[in-house]
């Protein structure tokens, strides 16, 4: 049992915004940071921009930063957003499902179950909750950047 | 989020064994009523023998039959048996972790946190309870071996 890489991506995403809040980063910076694909991020942060919790600005002398405080972004509400689905086996899928069980099956509803249970430890814990060591946190990002990123060549 | 097919089709083999507990059944019976792969289904079979769940016979007139009663066989212990892992992100696995916010990152415990209480309703179930309505589910899986598996066709 996974998250898609576009969900740690998202997460990991608002971590590093939470983590520079006083300047405008790029995708290219995060992208350099994690060591993950540029392509990929992009389509994250276009996401995390229609969903109102990232902002984006275009145009030299753009970048990203975050458009809510992070004690309001709930980490639930961000893999719901990024997840495609919490179809746990065949027969969430009412498209997809063949299994002659699926009338009267009571495995999904202990499944379904145990979905929330997982969604409501999420749905209690905001991006600031674990950003509340920063100092080793920003170290972590910093040194990435510093040595990827020299001052004057960052692109959005 | 998902569990794999392999999941799936064990917890639905257990269940078919579970519903035909005065005969033994084959593997192809069981395909044909869920319309899934006799490959896939072998190989889930083959691990549900090792674990103990589930006693295989082989040869003419063999077949599988639970090992175990309904009652002792639990649901948390099925999916860890079958899940290949419940690596969330990159960074639950050492091999293939890459992220630099590692050392101090939060978001692991957060999410290691959310899959043990999703782990933890499965715990709490075990295959007999998923069994209650028998009468309806037998009903459902008994149609299809009805039409597909005439007497005296079976093959293990």
């Amino acid at each position: 049992m996974r998250l898609t890489d576009y969900t740690d991506y998202a997460l990991r995403t608002l971590m590093y915004l939470g983590l520079h809040r006083e300047q405008l980063v790029t995708i290219r910076e995060i992208s350099d940071a994690y060591g993950i694909s540029n392509n990929h991020l992009t389509k994250v942060v276009h996401q995390l921009g229609l969903s109102g919790m990232v902002q984006t600005m275009r145009g030299r002398g753009g970048g990203l930063r975050l458009a809510m405080e992070p004690g309001d972004i709930n980490l639930g509400a961000v893999v719901r957003l990024t997840e495609p689905d919490f179809n746990m086996v065949e027969c969430f899928d009412p498209v997809r499902n063949d299994c002659v069980l699926a009338p009267t099956c009571q495995l999904k509803d202990v499944l379904r179950q145990a979905t929330q249970a997982w969604l409501a430890v999420l749905d209690g814990v905001t991006l600031d909750q674990i950003l509340s060591d920063p100092k080793g946190l920003r170290h972590s990002v910093a040194l990435p950047v510093l040595r990827l990123m020299p001052a004057g060549n960052k692109k959005a």
